[in-house]
Parts: C-alpha cells; structure tokens; sequence
C-alpha cells in the first residue's frame, strides 16, 4: 500500500436549495485522488469552516489518509474540550472524505468494505405535511403513488399550527415575537389526525410523527398513550434531548415505538437510552456525532441492544451525509428505516452520483467509496445564502421559549 | 455598597378576609428603606410570631442586610432541630424582607435580580366548587368569562360533599363528630364530574382537580387512570405527603400529570419525587419551605428534570407571598402554572402593589423589589380573627380519623 | 371504662440544669388523676408553648383521655401543615401525657402496656470529652469505674477544638465570629483519638463517635472506614438530614455501624434508611417526632429490618422524656442502646421517680405509667433562664455556615 | 426599570499570557455602560469568535439587557443543534456580560445579586509540578509560603514525564510522534510521589492530583485505592468525559473523593453523577456550560447532592471568567474550592478589577457587576498568537492514541 498523503483539504459552501451546505475535499498527493464529506450543520455553517479551515486542516495536512481510526481520535483530542455539533461537522467532513477515499483506493463502493449488502435497497420515510387534513392527505396519497410504504404525518408544521388554535392561545400583555404553540391542542390535533388517517388509509401504511422535542414528560407519555390504537411505527423526538432520562418513564407508559435523537452529539446522550432499552430507533443526525466512524460503532452498539438505526436525513445534510448514511444503512444488520427528503434537480446537479430512489427505497451508487462526488462550478452556481431563520421562535403561550 | 443594616424586625398580624397573614417588616438604619416578607402559617400562626420576635429578631439585629444566603442558613442552623411549618414560615418572613430590601437597593424588582423575565405575564389558575354541577359549571362559566384557560374543578368541597353521599356513608355506633367522606364516592363522583365538564366545555379547557392528601395509593391510582380520557392538567396531592415514596407505584400507573407538594417542608419530603420523574409540577408553599432563597434552588432544581413549577396560592398566604412566587414564576423557565384565589379588596387596601390581574394572567409590579408595601393603618383595621376551624375533621365512613 | 375527659392542659417551664425543659400537665376530671409529657424543644420552648396554650389545649378539652390514637391524629392533622420540631414536641407534650394517664388507669407501668420487659434493665451509653487525651482518658476512667461500657468519645467538643489547629486553620480577611473548624483535621484527630483509647483501654470497652451531621459525604466515608479498625460501636450522626440519601454511598463503603437521626422528624426522613439497610441504629429524640405513639411504631418498623433504637437521650429533654423512651427501650426486643447524659440532683428534685442508674443500666419506676411526676414548687425554683448559644456559629475555616 | 438596549457585541481577543482569550463586550444605548463577559475556549477561539460575530450578534442586537434567562434560552435554541464548547462559549460571552450589565445596573457586585456573600474569601488551589520529586517539594513549599493550603500534585506534567520511566515504555516500529505514557508506571508513580510528600509536609496540606481523564475504569480504581492512604481533597477527572457512568464503579472502591467534570459541556454529562452521588466536586469550565445562568442552576443542583463547586480555572479561561466564577464562588453555599493559575502583571494591565489573591484567597472586586473590565489599548498590545500545541499528543505505549 502506497502511503497516500493529504496534501489539502478544501471547503466547498453551496445552497442549490436554499440551504447552506458544507461538504470538505481532502486532496491527496496521488493525483486524481480525492475525498468528498458532509460537514453540514447549516444554522452555524461559517463556525464549522472556521474550525476546519483554521484547525483541522493544517494539523492534518502530510498525514497519511490511511489509519482513518487514529485521525479522527486525533481529531477528537485535539481541542480537549470536544463534542458539540461545530466540532463534530468539521471532524464528520474529514472523516466521510477519507472514507471515500478508502473506498477508491480499495475499488470498492463504501458499504463493502463495512462488510457488504445486509439488504439491496434502502427504505424509505417521507414528510406529509398540510394546514389542513386534505392537503396532509393528498400528500399522503402522492407518496403512496411515488411507491413510500412510510409516512411521517404532521398538520400545520411542527408543534401544530398556531394559526389555527384560536381563542385559547391567550398570550399574555407584552409577549414577545415567536411562534407560539399550545401542547395540549398541538397533542389533541396530533390524535385526532391519525384517527382519521387510519380511517382513510387503512393499517398498513407505517405511520411516523414527529414531536420535534417539544413536549415535557407529562405530555410525551399522554400523546405516546393515546396513540396506541393508531399503531405507529415510531414517535419521533419526544423529549429535548437534555431531558433523555425522561424515557425511562415513558417507555414504562407506552408501547409506541420511540425514535430518538436527531440532536444528539455524544454518547452521554446515548448510551443509557438504548442500553436500558428506553427507544427503538436511533435517529442521530450522522455529521452532528463526527462522520462514518463513529456512525459504525454506535450502529454496533445499538445492535446490541436490538435497537435500530433510522438516521436524520433532511435537507440539512448534503447528499454526501445522506449517501454516507446509506451505505451504512445497507450494509448493518439493524437497519431500521432512513429518513429522506428527496433530492432535487438542482442537489443531483451539484453532486452527482446521488443515490437512486426507486418505490420508496434507495439504492446506493455502486462506484466505489460513497460514490457523491461535488460539481464544483455546479456549485458555484449556488453560492451561500443568508438565512434569517432561527429556530427559537417556538414559545409557549405564557411567552416561555422552548428550545425545539 | 454602604453597609445596611438590620435595625428592627417586627411582625404585623392581619386578617382582612378574615384570615389572619402573618407579614415580617425588616426595617435597616437606612432612612425609609424597609423590606416586607410573608411568614403566614395561619393555623398556627402565634407560633410563627413567637419564633420570630423572641428568637430571630434579636438573633438578627444590626447584621447586615446583604448576606441574604448567610443569614438564611444561620437561621437555619440556628434552632439545631429544623425544618417544620413553624420555624420554615418564621425564616421565610425575614427571607423574603431582604430579597425586598435587596431589590430595592438594587432598583429592580426581584424577578429581574433572578435574570429577568422569561415570559411577560403568570398563567393562573382558579378553584370552582359548588354543591353541585349546575353550581361548579356556572363557577367554570364565570371564570372562562374573566379570561382564565386553566380552573380546578370540585364539588361539594375537598373530598366530596358528604351531605350528598347519603345512604352508603354508614357511620358506626358513636362514632364521633367530624366531616366524613367515603373514598369510593368520592372517587366516583369525581370520575363523573369531569366527564361532564368535558362534554358541556370541550377539550381546550385545562383541568385540574386536588385530592388534597385524603386516598390511599390503591384509591389514587384508580383514580388517576379512570380519569385518563378526562385529559386533567393535573391531578393534585394525590397521597399524603408521608406517603409520597408511594408515587412510584402511582406513576407507573398512569399518564395522567401529577402535581404535589403543597405540605412538604423540607428536601427529603421532594428529593426522590423530583429526581426520579415521579410527579410533573412541584406545588410547594413558599413561606412553608423557608422563603424565597429554597425556592430559587428547588425552582432550578426541578428545572434539571423538568419538573414544573405549581406554587400553592390560596388566601392562606398575604399578597407579599403570592407576589413573592410570582416573581419567580416570571423568572424561570421551567414555570407551569400559579394558583390563584383572588386578592380582595380589602386586601389591595391594606397591601397595596398587589399583581395585576388581567385575562388569566397575573403581572407582578414593576417597584424594586417583592414590590407589595403594607399601609399599617389599614392593617389595623382587620385585627387578627378566632379561626375554631381545624382542619382534622376528616373522617372515613368507620370514623378513622384522616390526615388532609 | 368510665370516660375520663380532659379538663385543663398545663404547660411548666422549668430549668434545674439551666437548660429550659417543656412539660405538659393533661389535668383530668377524675380527682387527682394527671399525666405528664415531655415537649423539650429548649431552642425554640417559647414556640411550644404558644402551640400548646394556643392552639392544642383548647381543641382538647373535654376530649376523653383513652382515645390516644385518635387524638394523636387529629393533632398532626389539624394544623394542616405539620412536622417539625415546634409542633412535634407539642404534641409529644400531650400524647405522652396521655400514655401516663392510661398506665395510672391501668395501675400499670408504661412498659407494661407495651408487652412487658423484654430486658430488666437498660444498657446506657455515656459521652466523654476533655481537651486533651488526658483528660478524655480520664473522663473514660470515671465512666469505667460507674459501671458504664459503652462511651461515646470527643475531644474538643463536636468538630474538635479550633483552637489547637492553629496554622493551617486559616481564615479569609473579615471572616465572621462562629466556632471554625477544619473537617481534615477533625477526622484525623478523631482517628488518632480512637486508637490512642483502643491501646490504653483494649477492645471490650465499646466506643461511640458522634460526627454532629458535621460533614460531608466524601469526608465520612474516609472517616468510617479509617476508623474500621478501632471497632466501633456505632458512628452516629454522620451527615446533615437533609442528605439522607447519602447514606447509600457511605453504607457501601464501612462496616463501621451506623447510627442517624437525632434531627429526624418525620417518616420521609427515616424511611429509605432503615428500609434499605443503611444504618443499624435510630436515634431519633422522641418528643421531636412527636411522642410516644410514633415512637412504638417506629421502633417496630425498624425491627423489621433490624435496626435498633438509639434513642436520642442529652440533658435537652426533661426526665420525663427519657423515662418514657427507657420504658420503650424495656419493652421493645429490637432495642440497641440508651444515650444518657445524667440526672442532676436538681432535676432528680424537680422530677421525682426518675429511672434509677446503676452499673451502666437504667431501670425505670415501677409506679404506674411513665413514674416520673413534677414537684411543682420545685420546678418553680428554677425558672426558665435566658439563652443566647446559638447553634450555628459552625463555620468552616473560609467561612462557610455548616448547619450542624 | 429603563429599557436598556444590546447596541453593539464586541469580540476582542487577547494573548497576555500567550495563551489566545476571548472576551465579549456588550455595548448598551445607555452611554458608558457595558459589559464584559469570557468566551474563551482557546483551542479553537476562531470558531468562538465566528459564532459571536456571524449569528449571536446580529441576533441579539437592540434586545433589551433585562432578560438575561430568555436570551439564554434564545441563544441555546437558535442553532437547533447545540451545546459543545464552540457555541456554549460564545453563548457564555454574551451572558457573562448581561450579568455584567446587570450588576453595573443595580450598582451591586454579582455575588450581591445572586444573595451575597456566605464567605468572604474564596480558598485557591495551586498546581504544583516538576521534573523530580525535589522539584516538586520546592514548588509546594513555595506556594505555602505564599498562604496556600491546596496544593494539586504532579511530577513530569500530566501523565507523568515520559523521559523518566524509559526503559519500560517499549514503542512498537513506526510509532508515530506523540507524548507517550505508561498508565501503570505513571500511576506507580503518583503513588510515591504523595508518599513522600506526606512524609515531608504532615498531614495537615491539603493535597489533589489531576489524571486529566487519561485512566481507564479499571486503573483509575486502582490508583484511587491505593491514594487512600495519602488523604487527598480530591483526585481530579479520573476518566474521560465519555465514560462518565464507569464513576458507579469507581465510586464503589474507594474513598477517595472524586472530582470530576473540566470537560463537560451539557446537562447529559453530569446529572446521573451527581444525583447518584458519584462524585463529591462538579468541576466545569464555566463558560464551558454556557456561562453564569446555567453555572447558578448547576451549582443550585449540586447543593441538592452535597456536591460541592470546584470551578475549573487554569489560564485558559480569561480574567473575566475567573472572576466570574470567583462571584459564584463567593455566595453559594456548597462552594469546595477554586483552582487557580495566576493572574500575570500583563493579564492585570489588560484585564483592570481582577480579584484580589491574598494568603490563598481571592477576593472579587467591589465593583457593581463582575467588576473586571478591559483596556482595550492594553489588550491591543498582545494580539493573538499561533498556537500550535494540540492537545492529542499523548499516546500509550503501544501507539494508541488516548483523548485526555
């Protein structure tokens, strides 16, 4: 084995869909050669360049692409203070781009080298959404046509529509701006659109929904009761993820399958959830824990535990995060289900090699490593974009901010 | 900072609703700078000024004001046996004086020396009863008009009216005189009250109702889970406060919220309920576990899990009290709800700077400090009252006598 | 049975020790019939008496005496809020009292009532201080020569003398007045201690160590572990109430015996501890859980886990008090050991029929009920004395109040 | 209360002592008021600033300072995905400098606005280190003579010296660079290294050691046993941050009190040790956690447990931080210690108000607010430095790279 070097890593920012996205080349010496990661964490983009193109880079440039295992503990150590989602995108874009490398310099498309196909397509989960019943239903419909077999079902966005509620969203003088959501209506509306979606769709459609960390315990384990007859496949995000001691209680409360994890980071997060048997699925956000390597591990550790995977994957992750995850996602025993938001022309445009989706499941390109590569003057078509978005507008309707 | 100092404490006595309040005056060397606490433990309450004029006022003069945290555990420590309703209500007097001095040394009122507001008004609740459903619903009724969204329903008083239950309370031979309730009854009559209430009101609005400490854990958890499709807010005080290691069996068996605390005195009557998720909202009376200073540390505490703030508020506490825990329920961010019976006329007269209350919110006055004063002359006009009420009338059908 | 009622309750204050002890006087209808109790609480006596005065006697008259139970329970209920030591030791005041009318009743001593002797006399610890080894010694010799074999050991008062650490006891600059103390060199003194006396004295004479809820969890166990060796009897009182549960860890770390609770007022208290194993002895101050009715259920709760009582027994209760905790000792099989501090010649004149002492044991009065009455021109010849020791002026050596 | 108005956020950063600081000046509409808080986590401080200038900033502007709660709430949830230390700190920046506004407002020092002082100096401990043990025995003697009475013990920095224990550290062929250690030589040689300095300074020094979280389970419980006889205060961070729950373990062997937690960013990390009582010191980097608003509730938490502050405090924290944690140091009850590194002349020049050390004990400015400011003509003298020391240098013998 030639001792291939990294000779520089680059950051590419690109928003074919008006979402800011950060994928890192590593540049190796043998010419040709390079490696594409996601290192998205698109709320706080230009902290996640910094700590790459400032930190990472420079410590790792000359270093050999092989021993991914001892770079990315390098990585890890090498700001003592560690963990958090700024790190963990920049160590995660580095460490998916060395794994793409390996699967090159190998031939062989990543999910082989983590021991080959468990199963040949992915399954997939979308997002319905409506203001209305109709319109969630008509979205229902159309993924059942596309061939999805899993739908996550919402009414009026995450936390309901406040719009909606009327007179008993009472704020109180003075109540500063946000989106204001009421959990007690959220829930009942929550209930009330799975009766009628079961009603109209029948049992065998896998229904998901997603609470987005917005409810306390009380309300968690009332909604994940009341639910039951509606046969979930998972409640998704119960809990704010600095409260996870919490699912012990509501586990002991439901047979709702739980999902947890989108905002999770470490394994202080993690671990007793699933050694304790308190969720099903993991559904962490692959670029927030740091990349493929520890994705592969913590995906063994679930398995332990029969818990299963359902990785994050909305448009906050470039196609080289969602491919990253499908490959994993083929290739371990405990898959559970992916999340998938669908690419768009424009993504495809940017990074070909996206992986196919056909009847509500993908397929994994068969080139080797992850097989996304970036267009890089794609790309520049779709430069950064401002976005005033923030995501603490969520509030209470006594005017309280609940960290989603 | 000058040093103030304490130079006289004195103890007002006065019952304006006919309630004797117990209020603490700290007066400081500082011309027209006094601070005013609540020390109200009504049944009792000549224990209470016992405590403070013969052991803490002389124990405190011509300290400084400033060292609330010091002057608080030497309080304390100060009588070695500790804890308790008596000696917790003296402390609290002086405590929450000196939060008021130190705010108005500050120029700010008190929610502000805790980090400001969290929301801009204190979500309320209220307490309809009556003799029976037509005289509860018209309670609802009035309270909905006023503008709260959140009333705890009763009927026939705390634990049923007994008057009602007639043929099936069957007293043995002398057995001797008292209120008696039957708990099977009373559970049922409960169960039957909220389903009505649900189908004349709907599901927005919030419920709740207060055991008030009279069932067994075998009758709570029945009670709990037969309320379950009633979707209570809360339930309250379901056991008696020496029973609550017994809410770990009670939250294994239900989904519906708990809320208790309204008679805990001291960190182990809270510790294990808090820390092991067994109840949702801490209803603690402020004055009863020693002022504002254990109020900040439980409020934070149960912030780690959590667990929600529901301070007791009834008219056995002076407006300085209920302003007190407003303050906090304008702080912090893990505030529920705040109980609220209403400050009456005569109570405005004799503690003006009173929250406002609009719609179901209360505001806290923007004075530096507590920001409630009391006008001495209309102080005196409501003379400490005869209470013959005692609370131990509670009996069951056989005559055992019950702990409220 | 006739129905002999309650017609006057009478509280006397008295001081032959110049320690302020609280008797209550249960007057009766029937000529010359009158019980007596113990309400010491001598921090806080004047608070006692206002509860009594104010508040018990008069809700009690014209009760019938033979209803103990009943009348126990409506006390602690009546209040509402309860617990704690001003309450307690006012009911305590009036059910013992009320245990001595029915031994008087019966023409049965109180132990007789109880199941009769389960031992003919009652083993007794006694407590030795000095300011040196020396004078320790000493102190132990005369315990020695008494009879006594078990001994409790200081020096230096609780907390060790301050004034012999000298150079490391170093305080910040305006530190305030209090008795500083420095936990490391406490316990090592206290170590030194016990195995100066474990060579002079040999291992039959059996050693107690009171810590006076001084330290911290980290600084007990080192304590009870190092002190393995010198095979004590119990350690007592290692740690603040209010950190109960710390007594987990502490057990998990010495086979040094245990004993808690001198502070301990209520059932949340005590529970976890003797329930889960984590202390061998009891040693609650009967008037301060509130007489002997819950002492008889606790000492057969505890047996159940075998733990023993430790009674709680200093010159600050009336002999009254330790008469009825010796009468429980006598009769109760789960019995331990007897604090006992000595009857003084005055206290013997002021309470005659106090328990004889000798050889190390306690036998208590054969005459009916607890056998101890007040003369009450005698107690008048010591009047209440002025008291200003405070309990907290425990600081640590930066300053810190520690509740003792 | 005028509504004072965020106009501006600052960020400076600064290299007095050569070490990069970051520090945050918020700039009110109130002329001549702002102020001033840390941000500095100098590993990655670019990513810091970026997150300050890029998102907080603009975010925050022409929000009022009052609600320093709600803004923290605001800046936590703003990211979505959060904690790690790049946007704890930057979120630790803005909130040091509200409190800094806050206490300038009310015209009081922090400690007074979170309820005053329970001592009057803070006690400091000092890290010793050297070469060999004479060294070592110097440096310690040196810090007494300077008053201190805590001393933290190593030889050959952390991890022990490399260069020493030679023949034993057998390296594999093609080891790459790094700071290699043998667990097993360095903790033989911790061991005899507080042999002798028990032997040479008595019993009396208080003494710590810093593992620096480079110990497995199973060496760390060997270490802490057989430390037992060497009394330390405390043996610091034994583990690393992700085995956090291996303390259960370690906990159960030894009673040497543990310390644990300078890595810690969020709730997750440090609830089960604390409420299980698995360490006796929380030891986080204040702006580490996100600055003085969660540091208070953390503190509050611990009190609940017993476990005491230990705040860490070495130079890569600015003056501003060590001060601030030095005002909660200086009103919380259930403060244990304060690590301390110095405050350089030059530190001083640029950092005006830094607490006061004397004989061991900082006293914090008088000053209304945090009371350090900053001359920014001073801070300009010593612009940032390239810092090339990274942290994942140490390796064990074998080659494997070990996270500190």
């Amino acid at each position: 084995m030639n001792d291939v070097k990294i000779e520089d890593i680059q950051v590419i920012v690109t928003a074919p869909n008006n979402i800011n996205l950060v994928a890192v080349k590593v540049v190796t010496n043998q010419p040709g050669l390079c490696g594409y990661g996601c290192a998205t964490f698109t709320w706080r983009y230009k902290a996640v360049v910094t700590a790459i193109e400032e930190y990472l880079a420079p410590m790792l440039k000359n270093k050999s692409v092989h021993n991914i295992e001892d770079i990315w503990q390098t990585m890890m150590g090498s700001s003592y203070w560690r963990n958090g989602p700024v790190l963990n995108n920049a160590i995660s874009g580095i460490d998916e781009a060395l794994w793409d490398i390996k699967g090159k310099l190998a031939g062989m498309p990543l999910y082989a080298l983590l021991g080959g196909k468990t199963r040949t397509g992915v399954a997939l989960y979308r997002h319905a959404d409506g203001n209305c019943l109709e319109e969630v239903e008509e979205c229902i419909r159309q993924y059942i046509q596309d061939g999805y077999r899993y739908i996550r079902c919402h009414m009026g966005l995450y936390g309901g529509n406040a719009g909606q509620v009327g007179q008993w969203l009472c704020k109180p003088d003075d109540a500063p701006e946000g989106a204001y959501y009421h959990p007690g209506q959220y829930t009942r509306s929550v209930i009330s659109l799975f009766e009628k979606i079961r009603i109209d769709f029948g049992e065998d459609l896998e229904l998901m929904h997603d609470v987005h960390e917005r409810l306390t315990l009380a309300e968690s384990m009332r909604l994940a009761k009341d639910l039951e007859p509606y046969h979930l496949f998972f409640l998704e995000d119960a809990l704010s993820p600095e409260q996870s001691d919490s699912f012990r209680i509501l586990r002991e409360h439901t047979v709702t399958p739980l999902a947890m994890g989108e905002l999770f980071t470490a394994p202080n997060d993690w671990k007793a959830l699933v050694q304790n048997h308190w969720i099903d699925f993991i559904r962490v956000h692959l670029s927030d824990i740091g990349g493929i390597t520890p994705a592969i591990k913590l995906a063994h550790f679930c398995e332990a535990y029969q818990v299963k995977t359902a990785w994050h994957g909305p448009n906050d992750m470039s196609p080289i995060g969602a491919a990253a995850g499908m490959h994993i996602d083929t290739a371990v025993t405990n898959f559970g289900i992916q999340e998938y938001a669908g690419f768009s022309e424009k993504e495809r445009e940017v990074f070909p090699g996206c992986p196919e989706i056909r009847r509500g499941y993908a397929y994994v390109s068969e080139a080797p490593g992850i097989g996304v590569e970036i267009d890089e003057k794609a790309a520049d078509k779709y430069p950064p974009v401002s976005m005033d978005f923030s995501w603490l507008y969520s509030r209470l309707q006594d005017g309280t901010a609940v960290r989603p």
